[in-house]
């Protein structure tokens, strides 16, 4: 089994965190084939940044399956370019924020959410309500900024935000809201004595479900095969039916 | 990794076939461990036979996470008892409905559900709704009990009830609504040209999943440990803190 | 007019509480004969206690029937087992929180659920979501359990609770969570000076109504009589079509 | 008990109807005081109509409180006027469709309505929604005008009509959307096998349930008591504080 | 371009502030009409003054649009008597409530809805669900009446509720909940840094574009015109077809 | 006054037609800017198209304001990247989806939605789900590529497509669900006897009223200007902070 995991933002030391949260999570003989795009914004922190993202995002998905994967993984929390990927692709893609609240709903009844900046809020918010769990959950921000995750005092910041969002929402479960937080997943749960569920592991082991399964994204509805047609400019290049891509 | 399987129902033929489906779908170095209870009523269809089966069934899931079992699957399609068995175990556990209809949205964008009889569908809806997936499934009968699905001929109308209902949902996933239809998942996934889910496997894949993830059942909610009190009559080994039940 | 109240726990002084207000509420003429299972949990508190009271609850429901009941009433504020009841009896069946909330939505705008403990409180919003009510309503917990509801001090964290429950929701009515808080609905709505809802009455007017217009269970839907079959164990006396229970 | 009935309509021989209704499903020693305006249109068919039936509704409702009612129903299916006179009012207030939806969500769970004009289908699905019965409930129009219920030939074209809407929804009950159509529940739950509700009965039924458990319309939020502040030209009595109306 | 406003109650200070705010919104070369009933409640404050609104405001409507008007705006935040409005005119008709949240939906994610006193709330809400914005609009109250705003010490109340609602909300828009605060919209949008909307001034401009664009209100479902019909007493002149009202 | 539309695809003949649409339908004294990127797809049907139609669709965004644009539309059916665009300019920016909705919910109760190719249901729905409408609006597919809706028998296949949506859904307001359906509006509209809103006409006068109103997106939520930060490759002219890009 080989899971491609695409971080959709530039910064190769946020690639890493999420290779070894990936290859942490996959099962065993799953080779994690997880990479960024070459062009595309350093983070991704609201609506302006998930739309320069999409270009990159979907060239490396496609090089991706072409490389052999079974299965994707969008390791960014806004889910971004997931409706687009599932067109170009015939293996399965599962976003992390979609992966992580269809975890912790097996597991818990009321579910906080806590992203890095409040201008994610209502992007997840909308994924939240998309997702189905508009009643079991709600959206906190740390207000850190995505690339500030790993600096001195930023797990402390966390931890607070998150204890601040289980007293307001009573909930009995928390999903990390950024793939820079995947690393604390295990150690929060321990902390909080309930799960603490990080996306990124949950999205590589959901794949890796639909993939051994034999299920395959459907192509007879909205994700069916983008139709042939002309693309212009820098982008041409992505026209479906166009020379292939990445891996050429 | 080993995973509880129960069939509610007391039908050992159709445990037999669960166990197969979940055997297929299981991990590599997975053991199924795929039981019935001794009590309770042959085939669960509707809200009556449901209520009968829940002692048996939870005293099948604590003596399966006695026996050592790292998650578990209900292997009903109404999902029976779920909520019961999460206060009652502390490993993750995964209803065949849920996950059936986790694993359909993450492939496709409208899903029909096809169960037994025309009964079940409101409370199958009812779990569509509590899931969130309102906007997004919607349920059939084929109009065959579920000790028939097995008969001569049943094949051929599950067939024709699946081709009416993606005709008139315009959907591109099928969800089957019964762990009786197993075995047909990849036959009409193939026959159909899109995802067909047959929610026993999708459950155990996704069981596995949260307990490689090291997550389990939240207990500082509603899915808390049930509180020590006493129990009267047939079912007081049922008690809370009362004397061990099944393995002993 | 015969109406049958169950109390779905064992505990006998709360089945003559219960007895008190539903005697109380009832029309004139209107015999009401209130009882509790044998067998089952002492009182509900959860997921868990709710599966172990069906079968205690469903065999009072049947016999009350057989008895001559024109009505039913489970009076445990989680609804226990309505569904199955239904499936079970022809007379109309009514549970405490449906009666509760349908007559506060008729009173007033918003409305506060104050229950017992924070354990309930998610399966009390799933019922106020199948009811209608999640617009309207928010379920609250004083944190006293059941059985406690009768010891020196109750009352008054009680009184504690509804009066944050009401300043939190902007509330124009209160609904009182438990069968155990029966007795105090009238005393609390002259000292809230709003209407203070006790579902034990609510549930024995309604069902007094629904009976009086010669209405009854919808048999052709989901409440149809369930269907004949094998039951096995302890439970065998409930098959359908197998030799009547208690009345012999 | 007196239990006030405003047919607000101004035809007597509609109100005659309902009024045999209302007496037939009144409960022992319970006075029907059923009455209509002088004042409004002959029939309400949309939202025009309801417009203009407001005053004289609520001129009734006031004058039928002065008189000592208990309790009162609104025997319109678009529950014309029902927010208004719980303000005005502080005996309970029950609307006709209202309390024939919440009677049939207690017997059955998918709901067919049928009403006269299909212009009236949107404003009683917006009561449908207000209700909380979005997910249970469709509603259907026969295409007859209120004052036509009574001509002959319009029972056959309702049955046909109920028949298809049945068939339709595949429910398990029926509401009666139209107060003209309350002589026929009986007859057609009959026919139907299945329970076919008259909101009429069932208003009447509930109403007198509040009363006699002692309950009132809240005066603490959106039904408060109006303000006292000056009305001008036609509808000056109606003033919050002004001279007493009808009665007087 | 001629565009009705009609406030329907009867304070004509209050009408001539709404002309001031509705003249300057309306477009180069649109004439403002701007009306209140003879006949009425001095101020509108929650359900009970709302239906007495109605039979003045409906005249008002109808021989604004036979004076020649282009479409119309009800100027109340109560959006009272819209949909019969809609029946009695063919021009398009916009409530300044329905406008404010369009406009405020158009430029943010999150709304606060401050409106005047509490018992408005309720009937606020059922308008913010009715028009979708449940998941992203929440409604508050200052507690001033509403002839009350032009009072000396009303403005700093107002801007408190806003700062308090923003804070609670963490919204990014603001709708001004009463056409008597038409004048503060600039003023507040400068002062909060986000956009607050004043709905006179929305509604004036969407009624405009409605006409521009050459649509009018649908005839043929529930805004169809109202069937002839007899209306009798005080209110017979408004029967569909009676002789025409106001201008004659 | 001037507007800018922007048509997100590269097919400068559309282009030309919606430019004939704004026109039509802009005010007196409007200028209307109506351009396409120079890199991106020829037309956007379905997810993946829409995301490559992004960047160059900001673009010529960010381009229009610098060029003096008071107000902005995206004369695109799937609302392609109105989010993004709302962060990245500071005017007010337009939907057609949107804004078709918004205008078709005033004048009736009921809309139909007809649009291309039957991928782009599931987006479209998306869209209706976020703008409140799920409960009022439907979404068929005439099964015309965008491109081909120029060429001979399109407007009888979309006519006959349009009466069975009117049919099937008992609306009574349609909405085009495609830019390149803006000519048809006021033929439609007459045709069929109710509003057949074209989006590209409302939202250029919704965009109007906004700038005519004084307000500009909000910059304090999820529309908040972009944060400055490194982008790579291709895009890195979209960078926030970079050196600006088009009018360059």
């Amino acid at each position: 089994m080989r899971v491609l995991v695409v971080n959709p933002n530039t910064t190769a030391s946020m690639t890493a965190q999420i290779r070894v949260a990936a290859e942490a999570a996959a099962g065993p003989g799953t080779v994690v084939d997880c990479v960024n795009p070459a062009m595309g914004p350093a983070s991704i922190e609201g609506y302006y940044d998930e739309a320069f993202a999409l270009p990159g995002l979907i060239e490396e998905m496609i090089a991706g399956e072409r490389r052999g994967a079974d299965a994707a993984v969008i390791a960014c929390f806004d889910d971004t370019g997931l409706d687009a990927a599932r067109t170009a692709l015939t293996i399965p893609v599962v976003g992390i924020c979609e992966a992580a609240l269809a975890a912790a709903g097996m597991l818990a009844t009321r579910i906080s959410v806590v992203t890095t900046l409040a201008r994610s809020i209502a992007p997840i918010e909308g994924l939240v309500r998309r997702y189905g769990f508009s009643e079991r959950a709600r959206v906190h921000a740390v207000d850190i900024p995505v690339l500030g995750l790993e600096e001195a005092g930023a797990d402390d910041l966390l931890r607070g935000a998150v204890r601040e969002a289980i007293a307001a929402d009573h909930s009995d479960a928390v999903v990390l809201g950024c793939a820079g937080m995947a690393r604390l997943g295990a150690e929060l749960t321990a902390e909080f004595g309930m799960p603490v569920v990080d996306g990124v592991g949950a999205a590589v082991r959901f794949a890796e479900a639909l993939a051994a399964l034999g299920l395959s994204t459907s192509k007879v509805g909205a994700y069916a095969t983008p139709l042939p047609k002309r693309y212009t400019g820098a982008l041409a290049p992505f026209a479906p039916g166009a020379r292939p891509l990445a891996a050429e």
